[in-house]
């Protein structure tokens, strides 16, 4: 059976990951933390033997940074790189540098988890008057894209990310694996669930079984519902290996590439970033 | 007039170039000296006001590495690169490897310069024995060329440097620079020179004059002759300004931008590589 290989990874952390604050399509860079995860990737990928053909970014610099670093330690700089606004991070509308926790305590922990993890519900769009709008839409990099500046998004769902996420997929990416390149995807947290749950979403008929033992929390066994999306977490920086068929269906559930009790640590604490922070005394 | 923007670069100075070594197609990375001169050399541009559009390397890390660090300065990490072997080192053959200050006191200053600076001059071919031979060959990136891997160099003159760049120029770089873009070529010494000696080749009529009020060193009026190249020397991190008219030929001289006594200081630092150096004494 054809195996192609495919690594999705969410960029190490950036500067506002570490503020806690809803960054999306601000251009934040990474942190020095978000520098050492990428290496990290990098160095492990490269003792696993991984020899990308192609390499796929988003248009945001900590995406694009994520991806020099990781090929830097493989040494494999030279393998060719596109890189899209259709794998930038969710939109997230008006909540664009908010902080999360501080939103949690104004709209509750669950209104925020669901504007953070939900499938379908679209936070509050940007207006001209947000302090991030010009930033934004007038960087030269959205003049240019495959779509006119006035089709681009003002917020996104989840699902708002997949459809813009697909064309891309479909015309660029998926013909290079089915040529049998093994593809690295260095994008972000919600461009990345926005293409796992597609890949491994439960549409496919009851005999194509995905060869997982054990359900991870938050997977039905057929795949990723448009409900067990919201607790699909990914950690910064923690490659995720997709093996698929001729067909690009998955040939078993997603791994997570590395120390495993490392892994859900860091997938804890992404959890914890929309939750109410102990309040430090002074 | 139309006028088409065009910026060379020489990489950062690499590992070999510090030990004065023909690096050649041995894939060395940048030395903390030339991580600098990259950096600085995107600052320069960012403060010049440069916005690539397109960006081109060869697959040797230490041009990648310096387009990268220079796209990082500028905030410009998103803008388009393509990496081809075309874009490559001039391949020294049997020199690779070898300081050069060493040949010139076993075949005399003369001999060497005529390896490193002469137009036609072939230096002898690399071999199965040669200690770098495996490395260059068996590396993954030279299976995925445009060229089956008997066709590549086994050692080059400078003109046969141009051979190999002229096919990728006329289909990929200068249609780009023809839409209009502003393009950016991290290269190498060598590739660099052959690229500026058939843009300013003394090829043109008559009537077109080359607006260059005093000529530099080493060059003619009328461009850069298969005699004059022997003189051009191109100092590493320096960006070199080529403004071109509708038919891609220069509208003036190639500029170097920057603090010009700091470049023909770095200038007269390269062509002292190929001299017998002083020997220290112990």
């Amino acid at each position: 059976m054809t195996k192609y290989k495919l690594v999705l990874l969410r960029h190490g952390e950036g500067a506002w990951n570490k503020e806690n604050r809803f960054c999306s399509w601000v251009d934040q860079k990474l942190s020095s933390n978000g520098i050492k995860e990428a290496r990290n990737c990098g160095k492990h990928l490269k003792a696993l033997g991984f020899q990308f053909d192609q390499v796929f970014t988003s248009i945001l610099s900590r995406s694009i940074q994520t991806a020099w670093l990781v090929l830097e330690e493989m040494g494999q700089e030279w393998v060719p790189t596109q890189s899209s606004w259709r794998l930038n991070e969710r939109h997230y509308g008006a909540l664009i540098g908010l902080n999360r926790a501080e939103m949690a305590l104004n709209h509750g922990e669950e209104q925020v988890k669901i504007w953070r993890r939900s499938y379908d519900v679209t936070p509050p769009p940007i207006t001209e008057s947000h302090p991030y709008y010009k930033e934004i839409y007038d960087d030269r990099r959205y003049k240019c894209c495959d779509v006119s500046q006035d089709k681009l998004p003002m917020a996104e769902s989840l699902k708002e990310v997949l459809e813009r996420l697909l064309p891309y997929w479909n015309e660029k990416i998926a013909p290079e694996l089915k040529s049998g390149k093994v593809i690295l995807i260095s994008a972000h947290g919600n461009s990345t669930r926005a293409l796992l749950k597609h890949l491994e979403a439960p549409k496919f008929p009851k005999d194509v079984s995905l060869q997982c033992p054990v359900p991870l929390p938050g997977h039905s066994q057929k795949g990723i519902s448009d409900e067990d999306i919201v607790n699909v977490t990914l950690p910064t920086g923690i490659p995720v290996l997709l093996e698929l068929d001729e067909n690009l269906r998955p040939l078993g559930r997603h791994q997570f590439l590395g120390d495993q009790e490392a892994i859900q640590a860091a997938i804890r604490k992404v959890e914890d970033q929309g939750k109410v922070q102990p309040v430090e005394k002074k």
